[in-house]
Order: C-alpha cells, then sequence, then structure tokens
C-alpha cells in the first residue's frame, strides 16, 4: 500500500511504478433500423457463438460516444447516428461499466467484423433471448423493447452483482 | 502492437504482459442541503486549494453509484442518500470520464478528510465560480442550477474537447 492510499496496489519489483488496477468501461450501441435491431454473433471468447450488441473496450483519446462508434463500426460494419446515452451498468464481479446508447441505423449497410461471426437485425419477437452473450447486453434489449412499448426511451442505471 | 489488435500497447519486455491503458472513470456526487450545494477545497494537486465536487477514481470491485458514495465520505465526511446519475463527460486529453450523482444530504454533518482542506455549503450565489478546480466541475454545477430553476433534473452526457 502506498503512502497515503487506503488500498493495495500492484507496484513494479524493479522501478517501483504503481499499477492502478480500475474499472474498465465498455461502449456500444443498440442500432435500429426500421423497429428492428442490430446484434453480433460473437467470433471471440468469452461467449464463442452467443449474440451481443456492437460493444467493446473505450480506449484512450477517444470520448464515450466516439468508442461507442468505433466499436460499432469495426464489429458490425455500421455506421449509425448516436443517440442519446440509454444504459449504464456496473459490473463488479469483472470490474466493468457497460455503456450502451441509442443508435439508428439509417443506411442497411453492416457486416461482421474480425470478432464478429454475423450480424443481422432481429425483430422483438426474434431476438434470441437464450444466445444473448451478455447479461448487460440481455438487460439492454428488455428496456429498449419496453421502453419503445410505452413511447419513451429514459436513461437505465443499474448495478449487475 | 499484439497480434489481431488494432493500436499498439505496452507490452513488459520481461514477461510479454500486455498492459493495456484505458481510461478511467471519476465518479462523484452533487451534494444538495436545503438548496445549497457541498463543495470541498482540495489538499492535493493537481488544483491544490481549489474547490470541487467530492469525486474520485472508482475502484476495482464497486458500482459507479458505490465509488460516488465512497468518494463523498472519503473526501466530505459526508452520507449521501444517492440519487439519480445527473452528468457524464468524457474528457479525451486526459482519458477520464466523469460522472456525477445527484445526493441528497439529510444530516449536517461533514469534515474535510485527507485530500481535503475545508468542505462548505454554498447558495449559487455564492458559488467561487472562478476557483473551481476542474471544468467538468463547473459544467455540472451550472447544469444542477440550471435544472433547479426550470424545476426537471436531467442527465446530462457531454465531452470537453
Amino acid at each position: 500500500m502506498p503512502p497515503g492510499d487506503s488500498l493495495p496496489r500492484w507496484i513494479c519489483d524493479e522501478c517501483g511504478e504503481i499499477h492502478y488496477q480500475n474499472p474498465k468501461l465498455v461502449v456500444g450501441t443498440v442500432p435500429e433500423h426500421g423497429g428492428r435491431l442490430l446484434l453480433c454473433r460473437r467470433a471471440i471468447e468469452p461467449r464463442y457463438g452467443y449474440w451481443t450488441l456492437p460493444a467493446g473496450f473505450m480506449e484512450n483519446d477517444e470520448t464515450t460516444a466516439q468508442g461507442a462508434l468505433r466499436e460499432t463500426l469495426e464489429e458490425a460494419g455500421a455506421a449509425v447516428a448516436l443517440g442519446a446515452p440509454f444504459s449504464m451498468i456496473s459490473v463488479p464481479r469483472v470490474n466493468q461499466v457497460h455503456l450502451f446508447y441509442l443508435a439508428r441505423l439509417d443506411v442497411l449497410e453492416f457486416k461482421p467484423g474480425e470478432e464478429t461471426l454475423e450480424v443481422a437485425l432481429f425483430e422483438e419477437a426474434d431476438i434470441p433471448w437464450k444466445d444473448i452473450a451478455f447479461r448487460t447486453v440481455a438487460a439492454t434489449l428488455r428496456h429498449w423493447f419496453a421502453d419503445r412499448s410505452r413511447g419513451d426511451f429514459a436513461f437505465h442505471a443499474e448495478d449487475l452483482p
């Protein structure tokens, strides 16, 4: 524990550098086209073969919005118009915070990126609920369809135990 | 650049471990008591002596809400009741995302923590605008007073260039 700190830290035995370990932001979008949502089937672990919303680790030198757009382009080959932040879900078990933006896919162009097996648009009735990769994605999809039903998209902040 | 990656990374010459550098979340609160807001005067650099909202780096094994409560207790000695997320501001220049929650200080108890010189409640007219430590704090305070004026607190997402 460095002087003045309140938690133990990873400190390099060689040079004394302190490597702080902090939660990472995962940023992504809920791309909508004509009432259908765009999902990606994962070509990487964890959860290879399962369906997810386009999302990934936010990188340095970008904003949350830029990261969400970049990941959507990388994973789904889709250039979306970004809307408001829609869900923010803490996942302390893996030290992550997942943040999804509303997004509109205006032009019907998408294709799987390197980390994606396939990309497809789903009606609510066709969402592969049993094959969704992550609980944050399932929660975000549920919020999206519930909000659409009541005709108002809110911002949803919550935690996964 | 590791295989399959799209960005250069810090890789340990000794063991090959990849040290990903991702933006950090700074979490805090806007504590309100009877129309006044609680500010802390910083006892540490950067911005020693300037006023800020209680906030700090989110730690592993906690949620954004838990981090905001912890920082408010550590820096201001204040046990607040947390409200909704209020502002989320990307600051790519320093690879940070600042997230502030609405908060209510029900019991009038607070005291400076180790990183704080003093803690005080301010009416809108008395906010030390010229001595606010960070632009995200100033922006959050401006949003708070504007929202109070119109009688509705919204969620504000934005970026600082």
